[in-house]
């Protein structure tokens, strides 16, 4: 369990970090929430490119919606997601059910206000793992129950 | 290898940020440093908290050191430390022969000047780890040859 500590302790740092640099506010937070899942996207394209560079070529867009429930997310977050849903039209649901960025959160109600910024960064590390394969998309989160967290990735088409 | 890489990128990433985020020049750069110091130095007393829940009481400072090179050392960057020397009047030298943050910089000589971003984080989480354990200390680093890495602690006696 601790051995891999050091990642998520590093994470709450940083949320720590750009929060208290800053004022606080309205748009204050959207700009550090953006801050957050930009620094997701450049460690996402990073970690892709280091995990796919024996891979075979992906047969198609679920193809690689599998390699990051599976392989991606073990990497980061030693876990498989639990489900992963599609619409076949662009639109993929990844559920984890007890996702490890909010475990150390209380189960509780009295924090589900603080979990978005727990996520902007893991919203962005799946925006950055596409886009590396060249999937580009908008990545959201919601938490209805903590720590269970689902992921809602809508495909842009070029 | 890329199974820990997620601590790496983001480490690296946390640099970018508050390097591009303010300024440059001599005292935004010690602040810079001492900023990445500070969240090492909390990382590290979260990561040893866990590390010796289960542990027995250390016997003496040197047995603190032995934890610190060996089990803490290896939580987070995957090795041990390779050699630890120490006076026995409160200076400890920790070296490693393949640093594992550095590891990602080319071995030339003409990234050496940058290698104290590098290292202050580090250096940060062996002052949090150790203080802790009720040991305070001034904790450096130094490289001359990439990727070895010395950490030279200081013991400060209350």
């Amino acid at each position: 369990m601790a051995d891999e500590a050091a990642f998520q302790f590093l994470h709450n740092e940083v949320i720590q970090y750009i929060y208290k640099s800053a004022e606080s506010g309205e748009t204050e937070n959207g700009r550090h929430i953006a801050k957050l899942e930009n620094m997701g996207f450049r460690v996402g394209q990073g970690l892709i490119e280091r995990l796919t560079k024996d891979t075979a070529r992906f047969k198609d867009e679920l193809d690689i919606m599998k390699f990051v429930c599976k392989d991606f997310w073990t990497c980061v977050f030693k876990k498989q997601i639990d489900n992963l849903r599609t619409n076949h039209q662009g639109i993929y649901v990844l559920q984890d059910n007890k996702f490890r960025l909010l475990s150390q959160l209380s189960a509780g109600k009295q924090y589900l206000e603080h979990a978005p910024k727990y996520l902007s960064f893991s919203c962005g590390l799946v925006r950055g793992a596409l886009s590396s394969l060249g999937v580009k998309s908008i990545v959201t989160a919601e938490v209805s129950i903590m720590p269970a967290c689902k992921f809602q990735i809508m495909i842009q088409k070029m």
